[in-house]
């Protein structure tokens, strides 16, 4: 491994659910802000928003929402005489890049100033979030809270977390066929390095399981690969609230065919 | 701002177009798809395609695919008797923000260490694009292309591109009602910096007008909100083609009751 401050940075990042009383400068959201803004664009479809002095998570001084923003893209539109024709899906996917590398460099931002970052939700909002959001900051349309992100100095220390080794996540030439053994190699890696953490019996974080599946798992054997199966295997089978929150914020991703019969016109394209 | 390395780094990050013929070794590489994985996560939900020696876009020696990978995730549930039930939209919106994190923290290490990068395909991929790099990387169902990314050391030099004010990105307590004053003012920020760095005139990158609509621009005139108003005026109007080619992948953002009535079953919840 190459070594220098910021690689140091990166690898030592971790979630942080702790902070002291102290209030981080305006000089310091500043810096962490305009490093964010220099990540790579495609169109700047970006907003954040910011809460100080409130009842943030973990006791957090900065609570940030970041923002999917195609208002102000149609904004500058109209002053060109442009109208918005691009599909909600592609606008979707591109804003969220946008929004995510941007968030990103906010992330290490932080960290390089002494700073520490936790995105909450496991990194996502949900339809009732994104309602509430939407209601709180009074956004205009066209503006789609991504994720939240909470920010402070850290009154934790830690080990970075575990992550999977690199040869199950790089792959050159081509998408190799993984064997169980490989895969079992990977979640050994990772349920081994959280049980060595004791992140989940530190975290209380064990999530239940539904329609009376009997639990075996205690804080001993419940790890990551398992607390992940719990969500995946449970939660949000249905897109309808996701989809209809989306469209409510002005990204309406039903096919063509179903808006065109609804808003009763349809684009020849 | 605070200053410190880190921070010099993420704001004097530009898009290299043109990269010398020194090829990063191995160790680079791995320092930073490394670094990459240290960022925040919801599961992981992510793998990193690799080409070397090929013939990448600019003459960059290092092409990345990084892609939104449910595919690894299935595959350890399966190993664990779980089932992937959530809905493939809420599986797209985390994958691509745990594929998005990775991938910008890819972007700051290889600064870090002296190289350049670049985003291709202006932050997105195409349908077109989606189906070829499942062809070529032989991609399993729910592995998803995301972005690419190239990479290498860079064989130019020129100033960071210019952003949106602060002002207009970063809101406190609520989202104001911008005026359109405001917003020329954003505007003028963007146009006049880019046409300071004859940006477009170096790249010769206009977009044409279609439907015969006449273009009174030339380099003198022609900025950023015109090129990226060309853009979302012009390109993509329908979904149609993004839905197939995500869906082909294993992410199908059709509502519940048409996936149900093709599938024959529905779920209760």
């Amino acid at each position: 491994m190459i070594d220098n401050k910021t690689i140091q940075t990166m690898l030592a990042r971790k979630s942080v659910r702790k902070y002291t009383g102290r209030v981080p400068d305006d000089e310091a959201v500043r810096t962490v802000v305009r490093a964010g803004q220099q990540a790579p664009f495609a169109s700047q479809l970006y907003s954040v928003l910011l809460q100080r002095g409130g009842k943030a998570p973990f006791g957090a001084p900065l609570w940030f929402v970041i923002c999917v923003d195609a208002h102000k893209l149609e904004r500058f539109m109209e002053l060109r005489d442009w109208k918005l024709v691009t599909n909600d899906l592609s606008l979707l996917l591109l804003g969220m890049q946008d929004a995510a590398y941007m968030a990103q460099n906010m992330v290490i931002a932080a960290e390089s100033i002494g700073m520490g970052s936790c995105f909450l939700g496991e990194g996502s909002l949900s339809a009732g979030r994104i309602r509430a959001l939407a209601k709180q900051y009074k956004l205009p349309p066209r503006v789609l809270p991504m994720v939240e992100l909470v920010m402070g100095y850290p009154d934790e220390d830690f080990p970075p977390r575990p992550r999977y080794p690199l040869d199950f996540m790089l792959f050159e030439g081509e998408y190799p066929s993984l064997s169980d053994e490989q895969v079992r190699l990977a979640v050994d890696v990772m349920d081994e390095g959280y049980l060595a953490q004791d992140y989940y019996k530190h975290a209380k974080a064990k999530i239940a399981l539904e329609d009376g599946r009997p639990d075996s798992y205690d804080y001993d054997s419940y790890s990551w690969t398992e607390h992940i199966s719990r969500k995946w295997g449970q939660w949000m089978p249905d897109a309808a609230d996701m989809l209809g929150a989306l469209r409510e914020r002005g990204f309406d991703l039903r096919p063509e065919r179903d808006t065109a019969a609804e808003a009763g016109s349809h684009d020849d394209q």
